[in-house]
């Protein structure tokens, strides 16, 4: 349709129709037979709303889609088509391992070919818009959705936002006969990584140079790669609720960023104004909300019921009513739904796509490269072949190991590790049990509750001594055993905050019970977040972190465990070693007093009974390949206006192994009219070594690396000395220096 | 002297000896011999500026300070008097409770007797200026300088700011012939109490409008009570330190605030500039410190070497120098230093103050005020008359209770509770051992370094079974175990951060053990600090928080538990149930997902596996009385402009024994432009009760007292629902509204 075909048919909208394009409604109200269920009434939301609702949340599937959007368009006046969204965040049905993992591969083109497939799998299922990527930068592991995040460094995370919003969106504007591509949203707008306490929700305090600077790239990023869609988040930013909040929505994203998609708020966020105590009721918060520039109405009733009052008391202008729902016409547009309102679903495609082998390949692919190798004391991995392996803990034979956010994927298609290990060594290599549950009471208080809602029953404490001790004998007969511990998936997630960041249940009592009985023990750690592993380290031979790896989980790991693949992951976020020193990254500030570490005096910035560095940092990984860093020499230690200067170093592989070396550049801004932080990555080649191989590295620093938001904010760089370092990991002292004239 | 002599005099100083009056220097480098120590060389300080210098630090003592201001003197060209600061905290030689403790018993006037009477000491010791009172608002337990701050409250902090520079400066410029008073210093401006991760010297980071709103107003409070002098912080404000912060110190503090007097760094802070990064070396560092309105430069040598040169450049105008030279000798002649350069000094009256009956009666009352009531179950204390106390654990007996700021103060006159115990009840009826050691390695790192170098020795393996196995069988013979316990002094303080809130060492252990012998415990807790307490509440009939209490805490601890006195603290601090909660504070944001505490659903802003709540709340506390709250009214549901409106409760006490009842107002603001805090203490009465006694407690609500910073960080009331409380502490729900129309 052609601009002037839309503004057509916007002037031929009445008032309530046009209202109804702005609001979202959960998929519970709306299928084919036109059923109203209770939770219509319960948002308050009138049949003729839900008849004329623009959108809609977590329908999927070709054959429902068909029939939902069929029997909207007969009941509709406008025949304007519903769009499909849906929270499609790590893979479909295909799943890939989770966010934060995926921020461990440092290769966002990896991650732009996953959002590719997977909105392949989407867009057969008939799904139009997915709320990803996250774009969260995070900080503090106590919070949930750290595992929708690719990490804590600025840099990267605007890599990768650029790289899946590009994935999940390729070719969807092309006009093609055969659909390609889906809307991403970025989300959540803005700095809801940054909850006080690692607690989700809560409110989210920090200067406006910080966001600037540390925060607001990474969503900046997925809008400049032209994301058709932002989310609000649901924290305060200089204590205004995103949803509300005019200067973030308005003068920041769509005037100085220049975005003129879709914005829409996050679940209900719009009602939650009122909670917040940003607006007395929810006609003031429906009022905030349109004022602020947010679009479409995620299941709330405010714009619906009060829209119209609004406009027709002059508090809101109808004209910006009228910009909102062009937005939205220009993406049902864009994605060719007035030629064909059932875009791209087809059971056929489904059929091929779901869970092929393709699919899966690179599943694998993905989470070989997502797991990051934390110890391997005397080589333990890979196993030697022939060894009898002792497969203990709740994740030998889980299928329940895709993470909180995958509600679409399938979890019947998942490899375990188990599975996988007897395919790869035989069953009679494999002897397997699960030692314990994952969770008790004390990890997560509402764990009664739930096994009350779901028949579960826990194990009684004699089962839970029997098991142990099961466990235990196995891993007496066994040559090598292998623990697959972790968090369960309740644990992580979206309001899967935590105040202890141990691993759950009696995984520890357990592993201490292996390990007086196994040989070599090799922990293998699911999970959504960095736990505290200090004991967990001390207790392994090999600790290999696979975090929540998807479908093909189990093989990818059985690969690495055996030595088929190399692990190349590196970490996007440092692991601490107790929950007391949260938040914890890398790219801090040098303070006033620094520690060495080593001095026994304390007036220095340091805690008295815990070291000030994470247990692993930032970037670091083991592999089965051992990497040497020469000298750093730079090409000049004086960089001209308008010059570039090269750093490099040769790396030479002095293991017996080929592997992929993940090398980092790192600088930092000795001085400045703002302080900056004592390292930033600004550079990740990942190189191919064969054994004995040497390779020079080479990065080009340019002006535009050295910017930052100075004194009065103006982005910019400023003249002075710059340190530099080619690193294996955020640890390492800087090694060079350069002017900058 | 008249303003015009000091124009004079000023015109009258060579550019060094204008230099000199902004450089202080440690003590160490001055003594009435004029010997030079290598601190001087170290700070690459020349003579010269030692002669000149305007300050010094911590030289305290009648006689020592008139000996080393004759020498001054006599080597002196203009004869300016050297001004003598000290770091007087909580009491010179008659240590009171530290001020977290203070905080506790909500009565300003009282913490204003106290600096009054520690002016009084520190006068007779020839102290001029005092470095307090801190008045950094705290939030995080895990940082040591909580034990300096008066609490989590700013309506609090800003009374207590303003109680303590008006107890300090009192009588102060009266020019009488007898000296009174001292100069007071606000610190560490601004929002030192906020580093990250709880960190000491940690970077902060907020927003203008947090910082605005809940930081700035004690030394706001401070500074409109007349404080003489500020210091500045060592953390970053908006990305630049406070020493170089040209915002803060100017615009805020001297041009908004009209703060007129003396501005100094905290130690070595200009220096520290370079080490945060904000300077490239000294001599710039100097230049944004002096740009940025510092006065004076606590011991470094960035001042006294670079500002000469810097003026000679033109890099600064020598009427900056000026100006800070006029601010400091001001102070001086205000001071009447002029007159009397030895103002106050008189070992006569240091014999007839230090530890006078008086103060020790004082330093009592304030510790009984000060001591929490935690837990008392079946109302375990008061303890019967004539019971048989065993009295056990590391504080039982020990004079090192002062905290960690009380660097003038008499170690050997502290009372100790086994001293006040046996006075009080007979020698007879009390039994007492140690049972274990303060702390061990694990607790705080360093602890083998320092044994090393002050040659003491932990004890063995051997002894620390025998001295607990000791404890126990005392506390079986008993009719009850007092068990004093606590964090060390180490723990707490500048430096002291932690990343465990848990009682150190062995003291676990020991309460358990005592648990399982005694017919009751009775746990007497010391401390800088918030501690987590769920298991030792659990193992107690009753807890008393006592901090640390000063030089009369034994006695004020036997009253308490002998039931001479009632105690009546509140706290001035939330006490968390696990380190994964902080920061924790009772005025936060509402969040739009609030917790009810109960719901097993995960979608609410709350951890998984910790309540949301503190284990006690703010304003929290126990008494031997018992108060009921009888319900609130209103004189009027609607707030007119310009009208006040009354809020009232019945308060009895249908207990058997009289006590003061600490009634608190709190006020929530139902919606803002900006989120307003889900309750903020507006009024305190402390109110005397007799047994059966009921009290009518009324509170005037003014329009003032609803102000905050709104939406374009104006600060005015807004119209609309207010909700008001009146309560015996932080916890309770809001009970009656009012419209401010």
């Amino acid at each position: 349709m052609q601009e002037k075909q839309l503004q057509e048919l916007l002037g031929s909208l009445s008032l309530t129709e046009k209202i109804g394009q702005l609001v979202q409604v959960p998929g519970e109200v709306l299928n084919a037979e036109g059923q109203e269920l209770g939770v219509r009434e319960d948002l308050g939301l009138s049949e003729e709303i839900i008849r004329n609702a623009g959108s809609t949340l977590n329908v999927v599937g070709a054959k429902r889609i068909k029939e939902v959007q069929k029997a909207y368009l007969e009941r509709s006046r406008h025949k304007i088509p519903l769009l499909f969204m849906a929270d499609i965040i790590y893979g479909f049905r295909t799943v890939f391992p989770i966010p934060l993992a995926l921020g461990c591969t440092f290769e966002p083109e990896l991650l732009e070919r996953l959002c590719e497939v997977t909105s392949q799998e989407s867009v057969a299922a008939g799904a139009h818009v997915t709320f990803s990527p996250m774009v969260d930068l995070v900080r503090d592991a106590r919070w949930g959705r750290c595992l929708e995040s690719t990490g804590e460094d600025p840099y990267m995370n605007s890599l990768y936002a650029k790289a899946m919003v590009e994935g999940f969106q390729k070719g969807m504007s092309d006009g093609a006969k055969e659909p390609k591509g889906m809307a991403s949203c970025i989300k959540h707008f803005a700095a809801y990584g940054a909850p006080e306490g690692g607690r989700d929700y809560n409110t989210v305090d920090m200067s406006e140079r910080r966001l600037r600077q540390e925060y607001l790239p990474s969503y900046k990023a997925g809008v400049d790669a032209g994301c058709e869609m932002i989310m609000t988040s649901f924290n305060t930013v200089d204590g205004i609720p995103s949803t509300g909040n005019k200067w973030l929505m308005d003068d920041v994203l769509r005037k100085e960023w220049g975005f003129d998609g879709v914005v829409i708020t996050d679940y209900a966020a719009i009602a939650e104004l009122v909670i917040h105590g940003a607006a007395e009721d929810q006609k003031e918060a429906a009022r905030l909300a349109m004022e602020a520039g947010v679009d479409i109405d995620m299941c709330t009733g405010c714009y619906a019921n009060y829209l119209e009052e609004l406009i027709q008391e002059g508090r809101i202008d109808e004209k910006q009513l009228d910009k909102a729902v062009m937005r939205i016409l220009k993406l049902k547009n864009k994605l060719g739904l007035f030629e064909d309102p059932y875009r791209g679903a087809d059971e056929a495609k489904e059929a091929g796509l779901f869970l092929s082998k393709e699919n899966r390949r690179l599943a694998k692919e993905a989470a070989v490269k997502s797991m990051v190798l934390l110890e391997n004391r005397e080589e333990t991995l890979p196993l030697a072949a022939g060894a009898k392996i002792a497969l203990i803990g709740p994740y030998a034979d889980n299928q329940d190991a895709l993470g909180f956010w995958a509600i679409h994927g399938t979890k019947s298609a998942v490899i375990t590790l188990k599975t996988a290990l007897e395919e790869a060594v035989g069953a009679e290599n494999v002897m397997s049990a699960p030692g314990c549950e994952t969770i008790l009471e004390k990890d997560y208080h509402d764990l009664p509750a739930m096994q009350k809602q779901y028949g579960m029953e826990g194990w009684s404490d004699e089962k839970r001594q029997e098991e142990m001790e099961k466990a235990a004998e196995l891993a007496a007969q066994a040559d090598v055993a292998v623990l697959a511990l972790g968090e369960a998936v309740l644990q992580g997630g979206e309001g899967g905050s935590r105040t202890s960041l141990t691993l759950p249940g009696d995984q520890l009592a357990l592993l201490k019970k292996v390990r007086e009985k196994a040989a070599k023990v090799v922990v293998v750690l699911f999970g959504g977040r960095p736990l505290v592993l200090d004991e967990v380290s001390k207790l392994s031979d090999a600790l290999l972190e696979v975090w929540f790896p998807g479908t093909e989980g189990g093989h990818a790991i059985a690969d690495v465990l055996l030595g088929k693949e190399s692990p190349c992951g590196r970490l996007s976020m440092s692991m601490p070693r107790c929950v007391g020193q949260m938040p914890l990254y890398y790219n801090h500030f040098n303070t006033g007093r620094p520690y060495d570490g080593i001095t026994p005096n304390r007036f220095f910035s340091r805690y008295t009974d815990c070291e000030n560095t994470p247990l692993y940092p930032y970037g670091y990984g083991l592999s089965y390949h051992k990497a040497e860093y020469g000298p750093v020499t730079l090409s000049s230690h004086i960089m001209k206006k308008g010059e570039t200067i090269t750093v490099q170093a040769d790396i030479t592989n002095t293991g017996s192994r080929a592997g992929i070396e993940t090398v980092q550049l790192y600088l930092r801004d000795v001085a400045g009219s703002v302080v900056r932080p004592v390292k930033e990555l600004k550079g990740v080649q990942k190189v191919a070594l064969d054994a004995g191989e040497t390779k020079r590295v080479k990065f080009t620093i340019t002006e535009e690396m050295l910017r930052f938001y100075g004194k009065n904010m103006e982005y910019c760089s400023e003249p002075g000395k710059f340190q530099v370092m080619i690193a294996p990991d955020s640890s390492y002292d800087m090694q060079a220096e350069f002017i900058l004239e």
